[in-house]
């Protein structure tokens, strides 16, 4: 049996309504991985999407007991001699709140213009049905120009704790020439993109203690160090009046980026402005000499992503803290070595923290980037597709965030992965009104349909060979 | 009728069993003033207060309404051409959270070795019972050697928000030649101290805001400011590397102190170790160039006591927050001009605060410190009283907490405060396992004795006259 591209594509715009309802169907089911009370509806949620691939045609599916949630897996290889394409995704969503600040229900999957709101929808249940509809849109005519193996699982948004263990022990099971991550964004739907690397990310916790218990701040206020202080002048001296990262060898061993990449990256269709109203901020900010792409995609970043200490409450209290603490993260590039990263940490604030003054770091996890063939034919594979569906070359980005499996799929099974989703930078994932543009998605399908066809032409191969 | 301040001070040690007993029964009343649940027991603790008051003789005994909690009135106005007293004091006690860290009940008034543990038995029960305790000695003997009033109010540990409006509408009411204000502290039973001015404080809130919601720190973080950075930078920059205060203008209307205050001030039986055993800290710290009782006394300190932003919880959440906040306030000197205070913060914000950030200054409360007349009659009477009670003559000290209260009564009607009152810096007021010292307290009651008796040969007149 063999079916042409364009019968595929005709078949997805045709089956647009039905993909709504079930769209609308699984995103009404409120999987969050890290709540306790939603344990059944993240069972509800692999059950559902089990029955959704053996629906479409997909087979041996199953979920993979862990520790934690399941692991879904399902295939289809009945195209010998075409490359296998390892299908990543997670069928959980981060936490609803603030409830207070959405318009409509978070699962309540409201359609509002060319939108769709409700947690999950751009992160990432939008990408994972737009995909299997792909998918569904081939096997209804029979056949499908590669193998494709599954890898949906239950814990992303809780940071993967037995992701690594499960793949180390099914290498066999998903081995694959290249891995099709729909965990991903493209900028616009004008400007389609590809992101060809992603930073590593450090995560530490900081503890200050200057006293056994709270003080009085009359009674000691002036004569004694309080923790607040100290830390301040820690986190506040960790970078320079130019924006660098003052850690002792911090960019020691920073690749430098080439001129051929730093041109590459000059390419996107960047400006301040749009970025500043993606981001929902005031200013920009960074380290002198680099752009803001560049700040994002080929240097290393440091935030306080939390800080504490002392009275919160409303009012007044004149309390003068025993301690104060901080989260803080570290946006590695990668080629940046891993086990330095904390020494430096250490090493500032040997140096800084005064005499009398305990303190505690703590490493909640490190994992480094990961940067892809960027020239690779299954990147070209990608790219062809974007282009004859948005009707643009897609430009190619580092992404500033971490999407560690990226780098466990490349240590583990040795294959890069091509970030393929269609998600967008103001989607609001993570936040109140999360949202998914519907006419971007159903270009998402076609551009996966064409993905598949564009591999099923190559030779299989991992990238590595 | 007669009577000898022998005769009084036996009947004060007679009278310790039943002192103990009223002592406990008054501690076991919750009368958290903040607690919307306590309210009743507010008035259970405004009810017994005036009942003991009637009992031990006093006359006029009310509760004065207000907006908040009644203010507990009496009188004893039987000694005519004698000064008359006004003693302050207040009958409401800070929360006894945190609960898990008392080892007996809060509300128990458990008695172990010397001390008794509860919430409000330094901060002020016990101070207000050991002084009724004197009065009651007298009275049973016929008479006193002053006139008496009271003004116990409700709502000090909430900041008396309706005390100015009531001594400003009872002036008649509460004229008087000298205040025993008995929300005081000694510095220890072998080495008592009258204190003689109190810092002022003013307390503010700032918050600084770089976006219009939370970013994902991958996505963002190294090009876009984080208020938590932008926080810290600007709460550290406020004092300089010697300890001092940077804001504009801070110290040029400090008064300086002279000489002989600081001889006086030296005098204290202080050591480091000692202060900071006190305090719990495991460091000194403060301006250089004066000593940690000058530092505390003389010199104006500037505390953030709290700070917040971003993600506190278990684990790592790499948002990048759009707002950050603080909690900072100051202790001022006698004489330092409260209206450039928060002139001199924002002119320092002004400067500091990078464009593109938008900040926010909220003036909690501001009130000055208050200075006494420390070789005045009445502070005289005092030191005598504790001299002649403990064997050794107290040091004067400044201390630097605030009693707005003071400063009011000065203004208000003229008056000094002589502060008298026998808890200690580790009695762990507003903390968990707050504790008197139980003969420490009865040797207050015979001092207070002694200071109605000393007053009592001294010609009515105010400091002020």
């Amino acid at each position: 049996m063999s079916a042409s591209l364009d019968e595929v594509l005709q078949a997805i715009r045709t089956g647009i309504p039905l993909f709504l309802e079930r769209f609308q169907e699984c995103l009404r089911i409120p999987s969050i991985s890290t709540a306790p009370e939603n344990q059944p509806d993240m069972l509800r949620m692999s059950q559902w999407l089990q029955a959704e691939m053996r629906r479409i045609g997909l087979e041996h599916v199953q979920a993979y007991p862990t520790p934690g949630q399941p692991m879904v897996y399902g295939d289809w290889i009945h195209a010998p001699g075409r490359p296998t394409v390892l299908v990543y995704g997670h069928y959980d969503v981060q936490p609803a709140d603030p409830l207070d600040e959405w318009v409509s229900p978070p699962f309540g999957a409201e359609i509002r213009d060319d939108y769709i709101f409700a947690r999950g929808a751009s992160d990432m249940k939008g990408q994972i049905l737009a995909q299997l509809a792909a998918v569904e849109a081939w096997l209804a005519q029979g056949t499908c120009p590669v193998n494709l193996k599954y890898l949906i699982e239950g814990e992303e948004e809780i940071g993967s704790p037995y992701l690594d263990d499960f793949i180390r022990d099914h290498t066999d099971l998903l081995e694959c020439d290249i891995v099709l991550n729909c965990d991903a964004m493209i900028h616009s739907a004008e400007n389609p993109s590809i992101t060809y690397a992603l930073r590593g990310l450090a995560y530490f916790e900081l503890e200050i203690c200057t006293a056994e218990k709270d003080m009085h701040s009359g009674m000691f206020g002036g004569a004694v160090r309080n923790p607040i202080h100290v830390l301040t002048e820690v986190l506040s001296g960790m970078h320079d009046a130019s924006g660098r990262i003052t850690l002792p060898g911090f960019y020691d061993h920073v690749p430098t980026a080439e001129d051929d990449e730093r041109a590459l990256l000059a390419k996107a269709p960047y400006n301040d402005a749009a970025f500043l109203k993606t981001a929902g901020a005031f200013a920009l900010y960074g380290e002198e000499g680099f752009t803001t792409l560049e700040r994002l995609g080929v240097r290393p970043s440091l935030d306080v992503n939390g800080i504490w200490g002392g009275f919160q409450g409303e009012g007044a209290k004149t309390v003068l803290p025993a301690r104060a603490g901080a989260k803080l993260s570290m946006r590695l590039i990668p080629g940046q070595p891993l086990d330095m990263v904390e020494k430096q940490l250490r090493a500032y604030l040997e140096a800084k923290v005064p005499a009398g003054c305990q303190w505690n770091l703590t490493c909640h996890s490190i994992g480094p980037g990961s940067v892809m063939h960027w020239k690779s034919p299954y990147m070209q594979a990608a790219a062809d597709a974007l282009k004859k569906v948005f009707g643009k070359e897609p430009f190619l980005r580092r992404e500033g965030a971490s999407v560690p499996v990226v780098r466990l799929l490349q240590e583990r099974l040795g294959v890069d992965s091509v970030m393929l989703g269609f998600g967008q930078p103001d989607d609001g994932i993570h936040g109140p009104n999360e949202k998914q543009s519907l006419p971007v998605l159903y270009k998402g399908m076609e551009s996966y349909a064409c993905f598949l066809y564009n591999v099923g032409r190559l030779k299989p191969m991992s990238v590595h060979d």
